[in-house]
């Protein structure tokens, strides 16, 4: 092994001098974690501790300097958390720096095989050649399995390609886990005999540790057409060791719960790029759910333009993945959404179609033919 | 279930009408997740939604609001993972917002039995009576097997209590898992034996997912003290699954690796009491590591103090854990650390320790006479 990835900090520092002395301790901090004066020398000092590859001043719009600083394979070996934990591990705790990109080493794709489907596979798996594909939710909670089935029914008459558990949807008592699974994936195979469609069910999988496994094996052998679950909450490398898995043979939605402040705050955490991006390949993720601008969250449309780079461009030989946004969409949005995000998208759009619940399937064709695939 | 958990958010709101829409806000998006006027009148309005139990003006030191709002057993029945979804999923992604506190229902504690040792168990584990406990650990990586097993010894030979590996070993080449946990022991069994002191060996189990577990228990065979985890990475529900296993009896530190974004800004996340404290409390963990105030991170004397709170404070009937503070910490801050602290408390100290290689024992008796353990 004697690769080495390249992970690129953001810095706040008023100086080249400040900003190198905060790129120094960086690269103590994710690695031997001791003052650099007594490192040992010779292996520990050469290949271990980080290097600062570059360190570049920032510009007019985001001041600052933004640090490359390489690890090596050693650091790491056979580990994604421990990837993780190097590339932001303690350094996440201090204030004003945040990482915005990766370049990960050829060795890294060893264990971070990548998304099994990808933009491409999930088009194929959910036959659209051309244009967005359309995602709903179904919910609230607090409905039975036969009511949630029933939305999922008429989701699946109105021709969405993919109807998910709302992420709040897990075991509850009026629609437990499994029951909710086989009731959705029936009702939306009648509802694909009745239009000749092919609607497939997202299963939420986020779920105990113990059991996250049986459910995603659950939903496979149940003939859900994917899984979701929220990686912020069931760890890194669980979604990592699920999509590594050669058994495991669905695509994987990932949702954003629990992850806001990883990205919200310019200062701290990850750029978004990153981490509903570049992350989301790494774990193996097929498409990355997020919130939308002009919704009901804060992100804004430079944020969102950069997670779809995060999610498309050339990132260490890892499929491109779906984009998701979604979060207060409707209707009216739909031109704004258009421009920044062209075909390669898949909208999520819930509360707003189903305000029309008296004509579910309706409003879907409505927002079928607003996108461009009526 | 007809209980429900109370979790008090500060929101960024200039005036009551406005807190009072946020808290609305955040009442639907954390339960239903659709706009209020659709929500199903009945039991879901009237159970699942979250209910806002008080809205409370903040203060001079903090302006904005406190919003007190519950939220039924049902939302998230057996589900930790869930439970956390419930109390701040998708309002994660919003700015202005942080979870300050939690009052768990009884039925989380069915769920989350908590700590099995607290601090008075660990105390007890420890055979230390009275004063703070004295925890160090090995490193840097990069070291062999052999090398860092020499340093374990002679921590152990200084009389620590306890003796970690670094939060970034794992299973690297030159020190696997395996063979530097087995390595560890006996040196500080060997110790032990010269001192008569009872030294413990922690092992860090940050490790893939499918190998967690294995490692937990490998580590109490191999007849380690304890074990370290970094629930930011491994998942949140990973360490609440292995803490309330009967069959995992040692004590658990955390480790705060890749959490920093969740606590280091105030607009954001979750308060340093809520996040290094009470939910460590819920998952089940001994002892939370945190970066002390005044070292190389930025967190406050106040930050600290609340964790301290967070730590010790009744909280739904688990028992109190140990704040452990550490993080370029020196003899010379003791007085100070002391003085915030008092007795109960794990000091966490490593790289001060090994810039004195050549008299660890020494470097430790010193410190412990410093903290009234001499």
């Amino acid at each position: 092994m004697t690769s080495r990835s390249i992970a690129t900090y953001w810095i706040d520092a008023p100086d080249e001098a400040s900003a190198r002395s905060r790129a120094i301790d960086i690269s103590l901090e994710q690695t031997v974690e001791i003052p650099g004066d007594i490192v040992p020398a010779g292996h520990v000092a050469e290949t271990i501790v980080g290097r600062i590859e570059a360190l570049i001043p920032g510009t007019d719009s985001r001041a600052g300097y933004f640090a490359e600083i390489s690890y090596d394979d050693e650091t790491f070996d056979d580990d994604f958390a421990q990837f993780l934990n190097v590339v932001f591990g303690n350094s996440s705790l201090k204030n004003g720096l945040r990482v915005e990109s990766l370049m990960p080493s050829p060795y890294v794709a060893r264990i971070c095989p990548g998304p099994k489907f990808g933009l491409a596979g999930l088009r194929r798996h959910c036959g659209v050649e051309n244009g967005p594909l359309l995602l709903s939710a179904i919910k609230p909670m607090g409905l039975t399995t036969a009511e949630l089935a029933d939305i999922a029914y008429r989701f699946a008459l109105g021709g969405m390609d993919l109807v998910k558990d709302d992420h709040g949807l897990t075991n509850q008592l009026r629609a437990p886990f499994e029951a909710r699974l086989e009731a959705c994936v029936a009702a939306i195979a009648r509802a694909n005999l009745e239009t000749g469609g092919q609607t497939k069910f997202v299963a939420n999988i986020t779920a105990p540790a113990d059991q996250l496994r049986a459910r995603a094996m659950m939903a496979r052998q149940a003939g859900a057409g994917g899984v979701m679950l929220a990686p912020a909450l069931v760890g890194y490398d669980t979604v990592r060791s699920l999509a590594a898995d050669p058994a495991f043979t669905l695509p994987i939605l990932s949702h954003p719960s629990f992850s806001g402040a990883n990205v919200i705050l310019p200062t701290a955490g990850f750029s978004h790029a990153f981490y509903f991006g570049q992350l989301q390949r790494l774990m193996g993720i097929d498409a990355a759910i997020y919130p939308n601008f002009g919704g009901r969250f804060g992100f804004s449309e430079a944020e969102c333009r950069s997670i779809v780079s995060g999610c498309t461009q050339p990132f260490g030989g890892l499929k491109a993945i779906f984009p998701s946004p979604g979060g207060g969409m409707s209707l009216d949005r739909v031109p704004a959404m258009r421009a920044t995000y062209g075909d390669d998208v898949i909208y999520l759009m819930g509360g707003s179609l189903l305000r029309q619940k008296d004509d579910l399937p309706g409003a879907c064709r409505e927002l079928a033919r607003a996108v461009g695939r009526g």
